[in-house]
């Protein structure tokens, strides 16, 4: 039995703006930059030594560069870019992008799983920044938070709200260890997209699929009891940690997404025109395509410039495909991401 | 210009279930137990010497006792009851009473502002300790968050949901100062509810509205960057701080939502069975049955048992209707919250 939740025809809805935000205050960094940084001067020489190959995170994972706002295992600063300042950023781009008016953005979804407060909403608090009037909320699911956040504002829109503004910031640099398994898997990044009501009711969502199985979610997080105490801080506790166990899970997940989808919508794989996967490492992208059964040239894949930026990985590469004009109008694209929780979903979108 | 979203119709909708966590692991807490922690043994002296009034608390607020998990103050220890604890208990009282199988559940909205995770979403890891198998998230906007995870819940019940849980939990405790002015103020709670699809197209909601100022978001909150660090630590930073400069927009907040549901539903004041709002203190909830036009009679007032227990209040007091049949079948209700961020909003609902 397939578990999960399938929603249908959210139709009348348009991506009428998108935005990201890698700010000159951060820093893009090579993988040579991270040798050189775990290792010293002598990284090549150090790395031999331990039998760790320099081009590995390239040659195997995909993974060239990404952006930085801190320096992994450093004192967090207040100098420094914040979740919330990419997600203000890009909010501006988006909001500029989509030619929208300010104050016609009925709702704003506020995602992150790095937020630089506690207790705070970030709804609020970048909706203020905006300079917005309407009622906003912050949600997160792991890296799967796009695919219900923009479930849950297709669902406004068909409401009465005339557009939606989703916001997205990561500084997962602030939970990673430099160490050589955690430094080069974390970017950080800002993202956000202006869902819009439109008259053409062959645009929108033609089916969404959502999951979450929880029973993985001590697997992988930052394992520090909250709010902050000086006993997690003594122990470390406050960066990301890892359990070997849910890959399994986590491929099948992705795996029977686009089946699901498939199946709901009755749109066949040959008629998706871009697939846009949330954006871990080149071989879950090269496995999502084979999956959806979508050839890689019609697959977004942008995680060698980025590396995994949490929550924004899919509409990163959202974004990057309609500025690259790979998903323009009048088609139709696969939206597949999952990830530490483990929540996983998808859907297929016609523009 | 009335600014915010108004959702209309929401219909074919009942809560089937709701309960409360207070587990005997926390304490009940009485105004002179708090007068005897912050001034010792001899505090009638010590509160005379500083004009201190030790029935203010009662006299003006309407505040008898709070639930703890922890003493404001003290060092945070993995023995005491989380937000998730308390999320989860009141869940599974939820689900019993609501009679809903667990695999009948589609949809899992965690709601905190003291989440004991930094980056772990609740929505998953609570699910997972539930036993579920359905999407979950975790989501926050403040005391109004429960006015916005109706909404969210009633729109998946509307597309396809059989049956949405709503479980919330905070310890606030954890982030108050043990002073005058703040001990008092706040309390713990565990509540959850079960929504439901229901043939009746004369039950759900009729009308919701939902607002943000985020130009407020710095007044109240937990200034302290994240993710923890000693810095913030050591300036004592991961503490609830309150600026004065919210009261009189909050009041206005408060007291333009009943018209403005009025409106939109066409239902009179005089045909509100119940009136149902966060609790705060005591003149909150006066001054919220004026502005509803519905008599002190017909509204829940239960602050003197539990204080202000964050995003919990509104849940916990439609709780209490239905448990003193206060509120029960084929009966209109008015929800109305907000709070710190500044969210607010309301809803009528019919049983």
């Amino acid at each position: 039995m397939t578990t999960g939740l399938t929603l249908k025809n959210l139709l009348n809805i348009e991506i009428t703006g998108s935005g990201t935000a890698f700010p000159e205050r951060g820093r893009w960094i090579t993988n040579e930059d991270i040798h050189q940084m775990i290792f010293g001067d002598n990284w090549a020489e150090k790395m031999a030594e331990k039998k760790l190959r320099p081009d590995y995170y390239e040659t195997e994972l995909g993974l060239k560069k990404r952006f930085w706002t801190h320096t992994p295992g450093t004192t967090i600063s207040h100098n420094e870019l914040t979740s919330a300042d990419l997600m203000i950023e890009a909010a501006e781009n988006a909001i500029k992008d989509s030619g929208v008016p300010k104050n016609e953005i009925d709702f704003t979804i506020a995602v992150t799983i790095t937020s630089p407060k506690y207790s705070t909403s970030m709804g609020p608090y970048i909706s203020g920044k905006l300079g917005l009037m309407a009622p906003a909320l912050e949600m997160k699911t792991g890296c799967a938070s796009n695919i219900f956040s923009i479930s849950l504002a297709a669902q406004l829109l068909q409401n009465g709200a005339r557009n939606v503004l989703i916001a997205c910031g990561e500084t997962t640099t602030k939970i990673l260890r430099m160490n050589s398994t955690m430094a080069y898997a974390g970017g950080d990044a800002g993202v956000a997209i202006v869902l819009s009501r439109s008259n053409a009711n062959n645009k929108g969502i033609v089916a969404a699929y959502l999951n979450t199985n929880g029973s993985y979610s001590d697997y992988m997080g930052v394992k520090g009891l909250m709010p902050p105490n000086q006993q997690e801080l003594d122990n470390d506790n406050y960066v990301l940690s890892y359990v070997e166990g849910t890959e399994e899970f986590l491929q099948q997940a992705w795996n029977t997404t686009p089946g699901i989808l498939y199946d709901a919508s009755g749109i066949r794989p040959d008629e998706i025109d871009c697939l846009i996967t949330h954006q871990v490492h080149k071989k879950r992208t090269i496995a999502a395509a084979k999956a959806a059964d979508v050839p890689m040239e019609k697959t977004i894949d942008i995680v060698g410039e980025i590396a995994n930026c949490g929550s924004t990985g899919v509409l990163l590469a959202l974004d990057n495909a309609r500025k690259t004009n790979r998903l323009s109008k009048n088609q139709t694209a696969m939206l597949v991401a999952g990830g530490g929780g483990i929540s996983w979903g998808g859907m297929i979108i016609k523009t």
